[in-house]
């Protein structure tokens, strides 16, 4: 169990979301309301666009709540779009090459959920992987060999499209091994220019996933309030856990969803259907 | 806010207590029941006396709960009387010097609770510490700061005599500087062969501590469990909080009252009465 | 490159020979003498057999000579059979579960050296790990893909003819890949009643290895060591670099050999000669 | 024994001087060539001024050669001033408190060298410190106390006079309790707008620190280096120890010398005198 945000739009200081809202992610990490477990103290990730090529990475294995480096670099750090992501780790081991989001060339990609009996599957998903991409996988997390499957599957092609049929042959695999509700997943992930986010369970009750509101509406409901009042029409927000209780700013996904936020406040949703292997 | 327990009797594996209760103190480092805040992940410390010629100390600023170097140790050693203490930071830092228990040759100390306003009070207290003492402070915590002015003030040859002192004159120096409710805490302390136990808050309200009951009425309370079975008389808990909700199995310690704990099953209660400094 | 030492004799505090030799292994995390790079601080660990029912290990991501836990560690656990290793990283992540010695039930392993190009080897090797295994490859070292491997090939049953047929193994999936040279190593290993040993480099000029000289010998030759005088025929160490520079206690073991020791002061040599897969 | 380095310049990639250089800080954490000490792996610093209201300040208690955050922050971060620290820890503990750069409000400071027998002089110089500030001082090193006194004694308003009156102070409270060859040290301290640097130690041969040499000279010497042809009148560096052996780059700064660094190319040296309490 863990908790994930995402932010695409104007440039904006990370501080501003990781630390200055009401229960963002960080204040998640100690006391998350909806999540499985109350606390994601295994670790945390921030993966940021911005000045350098690629995304950049920062992970820990400290509590986010206590890390003083986060605080610092969220402090003094702008981006368009960026993802931050606190773990519990219900098993694998606690360390950075565990801790999302994961990265690839322009990728980045986190998940909240696990996918079950992950050690009975774990061989033939890793031989699933493009053997050219194989000596990439660096920790022991489900969520890296289902990151490498999908980029296997085409992710940067049609990145919805591929986590369908990395779903698809997750759970083909696992009904082999006789392993039911294989995956249980919110997914997002990122190239820089659009943010993909995935709500899917094999056997239903997905983790929760939430988009906020059209800024316009937020802008409107909340006139008092100066943060809303700068957002602009491209400012989105992708999260496991609304940031603040109040009504109207936050819309739920619904379950076998795929969205797609991008440039110019473009959000859409659709359906989310794995596909088998053999059905393609 | 923190969590501890001591264990006073025949020599066990540190494991039995630590992980293999129901809701040990590991256990409380992730969901605390009676604390004032749920998590204390921010570091632990064991404290142990075994072969050597004092007690070890094992302390780590990661979360006890995914320590697996905590699980070895306690998995491999045993001992007639140890000390554990998971962490709540509120405000110092996460370091292993602000890691509690505190050690100075064969004296171990620990505390849950806090010095209000600590950073107006710090420098007048710290002066207060025996010179010869003053360099030995290495951490930033309230607590280190409380035991050098307990050594300072007797701890080793009046335990808890040297308490009241050392909470009476932080009394008074809070009131000195408007502070009010100087003092919340339970304070334990050893010196390798007895135990000495605090419960004492200024404005009253202490944190909770308890002790467990008498090991015959807990083996006649509940003769099917193999574990209570291998009680001797000379078995006893300290505890910030219960690990189990077994009914007569553990007693709350009165407020403003010290216990001593000590071989042979020794259990002592006395009032615990601050001592002001010109009072004595 | 990495340093590894090993003893097995009469129980020891561990200190005496991690912390109180001249230049002993947490020394040589500092200041290496004969190894490839002079500085082993990417980590540390150790593995003993003591009072529980397998062996204990301790790791840590934080360097050696910097780690207070390890020096209260060793400063109280005795033991009569220990492995500790210090890491060079030479690229794989600085994380526990890279840290040497490996362990599964009763067996430890350590390496210092390498698989050239690793990367390209990685997905065949652990494809050659015995699918019930492969879960249990948690970090991302080459060394802990050997050990499975020989745990696969028989290191239970026969410790260097399993090591004789991994190396075997290596050398052929290196050879299908282009790689020359594919193993650089001294292999520790051991199952709690005896110690094996290999140094072994395809392209030879392997790591350094040397045992302790027959204690009696010892003995004499340095009459007024007090450390020394205390050794039983029992006692003996097998380190990647000597503790100290004394003539006549250090015994060099020659490339390709392997070495065996047990009980009673047994300590036999014999050739390590690497076994392809279709060949035996 | 430590060492650290400064730029003031035109805003640079932090990355091209930390990792691009030959023998940049992260190579000397490793293998310092003039350092007392040749590993600094202790932990280290990198505070920076940026887009935030006050420097940033990034710390670790892991080795800078293996810390994959700063790689990545080092990567992504533009700064026209920043200062870098790599630590050699000789007795302090390894905790974040205790890395360099240390900060207050708009300034940093770093220091290589120490105040000798500091544990006797510990306590003298902390009463010294401005009781506001007192509270403020939250590791145990010698060079967080220095800091403070020099805040306490002007440096705000004139940095190199209040170092003078802090080294003073410090011969002073050293001769009181029989400490020879008090201070030894390079300073480098800044306020975001201009850069300090100090070379002194009490009993001479003081630790090195060397300045670039005139851009002009430097891009004339080779003007066949790209990254030298990119200097402008203004780039400046300050550092323990030069990142490359190349003649006419670096110029020793004397000992007994305070060099201020400033817009515009600015690079001043003067004599630095240590003024003692009452003589002022």
């Amino acid at each position: 169990m863990c908790r994930w945000m995402a932010w695409h739009g104007q440039p904006v200081l990370i501080d501003e979301l990781l630390f200055k809202t009401q229960h963002g992610i960080v204040d998640q990490s100690l006391y998350s309301r909806l999540g499985a477990e109350p606390t994601n103290g295994d670790g945390f990730g921030l993966g940021w666009y911005g000045t350098g090529p690629g995304p950049a990475v920062y992970r820990n294995i400290a509590p986010a709540w206590s890390d003083t480096n986060l605080r610092e670099l969220a402090a003094n750090v702008h981006s368009p779009l960026f993802m931050a992501h606190v773990r519990a780790a219900i098993g694998s081991p606690v360390q950075e090459t565990n801790c999302h989001p994961f990265r690839r060339g322009q990728w980045l990609f986190c998940h909240n959920g696990f996918i079950a009996d992950f050690h009975l599957l774990r061989r033939d998903l890793m031989l699933a992987i493009d053997p050219e991409l194989f000596a990439e996988v660096h920790g022991s997390t489900d969520t890296e060999v289902v990151f490498y499957l999908a980029l296997t599957l085409g992710l940067e092609d049609d990145p919805i499209g591929a986590l369908e049929a990395t779903v698809g042959m997750i759970e083909e695999v696992a009904q082999k091994h006789g392993v039911d509700d294989a995956v249980q997943a919110t997914f997002g992930t990122s190239d820089g220019v659009h943010l993909w986010a995935v709500r899917y369970a094999t056997g239903g009750d997905a983790r929760s996933l939430f988009t906020s509101a059209d800024p316009a509406t937020v802008r409107d409901l909340y006139p008092d309030n100066p943060r809303f009042q700068r957002l602009t029409e491209e400012d989105r927000l992708v999260v496991s856990e609304p940031f603040s209780d109040l009504p109207g700013v936050w819309r739920e996904v619904p379950e076998s969803t795929a969205v797609t936020v991008g440039p110019a406040g473009l959000l859409e949703e659709r359906p989310f259907r794995p596909l088998a292997p053999g059905s393609g």
